[in-house]
């Protein structure tokens, strides 16, 4: 028996040292953010409240490369590079002639590729003295990447955590408090977002909308207080590039280059940090195919719009221009928690407006199928997020074995299952259902969309 | 800032290909293995029908190094060589002169060392022919890691999990059940074993030793079924010595050698398998200090004595000679579920009468405090169990900080705490107790010993 490579690791030394900036690189400059009372460009003063000025210029930065600071290198060295491994079992599994190649983010600290950017959010703003930050939780996976960042550095941390999620994942809790944050239910008594909630409301089971009006009101009112947002934002998804820009020096060692990438779409930040080096690429020229994998439940790009909205459901944020379905769409209860966001991020909608990427919506069972087939060839239990990706590499990998092709395929893997044991436990006991939201709910969600 | 060296990885080319045997280098030969009945030696024949042949060859075997099958090489590949890290932040955070180093087993498909074993015994058990496994598990570590072994093989397995855990931890039995093992709770209706203890008492708990009996009486009965344990067999610690010899391979890379070394232990397998390949280099006169760090709730090493006993409490296995509470002593129920064993593995027991190691008992709030501590600086949140081997290493940077001694220090990190939350919890809400077994319970537990 030969020995085949499995994992391609990439020593420390050949670490990226510099995140990528897609939008140095779009033949387009991107819409700008509008501010929401008076419909005008915003610029970084009004940003100064929630966000260190470094991380400012960074989400307005043109430059095509921004260098990753020393500290920052040397905590991402704890996890990083993280491995690309070569799918041999899935494959034999499949009986497919398709290489399967999966970049897996699940080694870091949270168990997923968060930390990427809650470590620099953490170091910029103890770089500019701020001693607290706030953010908000759904399911508990940025919270957690952020709790441990924070503790890295010594930074205090509140996070808003939705009330429904805080009682029924008291172990996300707990690993949250075991860094050293603090987290509440919201909505909560803390703030003036969430005491008129609650008054109207006491029973409220809160909701990702509230979370984010409470983090941001207690940041804009406190001096020694800013806030983190862990998608959506332009500095996000460039402190993800280094998965791709990983990739790409792995997928060198293994004489590959992918025919086509499948990643998971929720607010973004996953499929841009692996994707972005590769549009890099196709844009001078390389043949790629991308595909973004969303869930058929909240299926913004497949059947969004593209127009400005607001970031969250209580219409405080600035507009952004967007795939969307509308900021009062409330998507089906999927366990894919961190696929369930109205909008997408502005520079991945812009790149799929250019017909740079494409765009699947899978259902849930489909879904967790592929996700336990996964798990039975290669070990990895991996996150109902990724498990997207997944859904769409094998489905690709079984269109070439029907058709003798021998495709490179690559699978961005951003997180590992093991705190998502719920949603196994439903899937085994075969409590999954689908959903798909009608036409006309959708339409009547992009009816409210501010400035259509 | 220069950037330091964090991770040892190994390249694949340089895993380990064999298996060491400490039993081959011992100064005195391990005591046999006694039948329950006769107090004869038992032979490989009694073994039988209960492992395949190949396993019982190794269990007795003589031999320095037995090598790794291809395929099962091709499998450790999957996640192995796992980690050596450089712990620079736990240095600093504890201001010590002292060089921290950790190998880390939880990158492994389950989460721990204890794949090393379940591979290979599922694998040997495929080659013989045996279409069905059986085990017992506690908590849920050691039954997780079989059923993705079998999963690995298409090997069914059924899985006794001790009632309470069973209700307790349905994530624990999600995990298992996606991976397609089937499980129940024991005391179960489907053996004698079980059905004698449900007569008896309808409500029973249940617990390991239950389990193990029904687990092995299954396995008895059955032409087409064996049986897989997941410690304390010679055999199963053999297995986990590639985690030491990689360990040894790295730190030459980062051209070092431990003054100490603290390893975990409960049935002892993750033990030797960091500690086995460094007591080889200890025997041909090399300096290295070995230190078993047990829980003091379950102090097998520091307060047990050497002398045959039952393996499990009803007294079913055959007798070894190892470090006992004797088999009727039920330790408190601390959350490093792992190291509630009241033996010892016979080599560990016998490398422990040999003076090769030595060993310390540590009360459970200090380990969760030194976990925490390592958690805030590494941002791994270690297993219950492991942290034991942190609290020991910590102690020692401390000792040289007051010291201003230099000293490298070896830690065993044989799983995260992932699966561990409830843990976590209960020591974030302060609700952790120690407990520490009075001497006359003891006492009158070892009182029960067969051949006292």
């Amino acid at each position: 028996m030969v020995a085949e490579k499995t994992k391609y690791i990439l020593e420390e030394s050949r670490m990226p040292t510099a995140w990528y900036n897609l939008a140095a690189d779009l033949p387009v400059p991107p819409p700008p953010v509008l501010h929401p009372g008076t419909g005008q460009p915003v610029g970084p003063a009004d940003l100064e409240p929630l966000f260190p000025m470094e991380l400012i210029l960074q989400e307005v930065a043109t430059d095509r490369y921004v260098d990753i600071p020393a500290e920052i290198q040397a905590i991402y060295r704890m996890w990083r590079p993280t491995p690309l491994y070569r799918a041999h079992r899935l494959e034999r599994a499949l009986d497919t002639p398709a290489r399967i190649f999966y970049k897996y983010e699940g080694v870091s600290p949270a168990g997923s590729h968060k930390p990427n950017t809650a470590v620099p959010q953490a170091w910029y703003n103890k770089q500019a003295g701020v001693k607290r930050l706030t953010t908000e939780t759904g399911a508990g996976q940025w919270g957690s990447a952020l709790s441990i960042a924070c503790a890295f550095f010594g930074i205090e941390l509140k996070v808003y955590m939705v009330k429904v999620s805080y009682f029924q994942k008291p172990y996300r809790r707990a690993l949250m408090e075991t860094f050293g944050a603090t987290c509440v239910p919201s909505p909560s008594p803390d703030t003036n977002a969430g005491r008129a909630i609650l008054a109207a409301d006491p029973e409220s089971n809160g909701s990702l909308g509230i979370a984010i009006s409470e983090a941001v009101e207690d940041a804009a009112l406190r001096d020694d207080t800013k806030y983190s947002l862990g998608s959506v934002l332009n500095h996000v998804l460039m402190h993800q590039t280094i998965i791709g820009q990983e990739a790409q020096l792995q997928l060198e060692e293994a004489d590959a280059w992918p025919d086509v990438i499948f990643g998971c779409v929720g607010g973004g930040s996953n499929f841009a940090g692996l994707t972005f080096p590769f549009i890099q690429q196709k844009l001078q020229g390389r043949d790629v195919r991308i595909v973004a994998a969303e869930p058929a439940a909240c299926p913004t790009l497949t059947r969004g719009i593209y127009a400005y909205d607001f970031g969250d459901t209580s219409m405080m944020t600035p507009l952004v221009k967007m795939h969307t379905l509308g900021h009062t769409f409330v998507p089906a209860g999927i366990h894919a928690g961190g696929l369930r966001y109205h909008g997408m991020a502005p520079l991945v909608s812009l790149a799929k407006e250019l017909n740079l990427i494409e765009a699947e919506a899978y259902p849930q069972t489909a879904v967790f199928d592929a996700a336990v087939r996964f798990a039975r060839a290669e070990g990895i239990l991996p996150a109902p997020e990724s498990a997207h990706a997944i859904k769409g590499g094998i489905d690709e990998a079984l269109r070439c074995k029907e058709a003798g092709e021998a495709k490179t395929i690559l699978i961005g893997l951003s997180g590992h299952g093991n705190f998502d044991l719920g949603a196994y436990e439903s899937y085994v006991a075969g409590n999954l259902v689908d959903y798909e939201h009608p036409q006309a709910e959708i339409e009547r969600a992009l009816a409210e969309l501010p400035m259509r």
